[in-house]
């Protein structure tokens, strides 16, 4: 396992406790902290590689098939109204994908969740779909448990 | 094959004469005109479904393995620092993959490209990238025919 000193999501991958919702030797999924975005996930590849096109095949497909395990959990309990998926990794190019839950009334619809706000969402609505949160955790457990 | 009237991604892959790099029963590849970005490409699902995760198991599996190919496609001819990879589909909900290669003198790097601008990239530069194009294509085709 590569590790590279000063990369945050190499420290997220090796932190005790594990901030992970799910983790195995390979990958992590954790729930992302943004107050706009409740159900926002990631899934984090271990190793420190920098492009989903690094990874054997074998790994690839397991990463592959983790991203699409996350969206079916976010689906299930989030209901969004469409999903993003995405790997950017300019910041940080430790392979991670994003996996975002969006809405007609979220701050960036329909434009990307990096664009510029164009609106608040109410908080009442932001607080609501926060009360998911341990439900989300625990279909992703149950979708990642079930192999 | 669902096509829905009105549907600018429905309408690409139906078009006559095809705008598409590869395509088979299944996918497009297009090469996109940005000005700003030689080298973004498409994969783009010819019937109209909303969600990666719509699909069934097969069809799910052929169009991770064609994003996967365009992302090498990319990299060997564009050889940029970072890919970015993304389905958001928030305008136009048709499933469709962005492959986007990004550059340290992109016009947003190291932002997504759905953010605000922060320079732009010399004329000379944008040229060179774009003579790549027909070696782009030449490359697509030779992953994208090879199975």
């Amino acid at each position: 396992m590569t590790r590279v000193a000063g990369c945050e999501l190499c420290a997220l991958a090796a932190a005790s406790p594990s901030p992970a919702v799910f983790e195995n030797d390979r990958f992590a999924v954790i729930l992302v902290d943004d107050a706009g975005y409740p159900g926002f996930a990631r899934v984090i590849w271990k190793d420190h590689v920098r492009e989903t096109s690094d990874l054997p095949d074998a790994d690839r497909l397991l990463l592959n098939d983790a991203v699409w395990k996350l969206e079916l959990a976010v689906r299930e309990v989030m209901a969004p109204l469409k999903v993003n998926v995405a790997s950017l990794g300019n910041v940080v190019p430790h392979l991670h994908w994003h996996v975002i839950p969006r809405y007609a009334d979220d701050a960036h619809f329909p434009a990307p969740v990096w664009a510029q706000a164009v609106r608040e969402t109410p908080a009442a609505v932001l607080a609501r779909r926060k009360a998911l949160l341990p439900q989300l955790a625990d279909a992703i457990t149950r979708r990642f448990a079930s192999g």
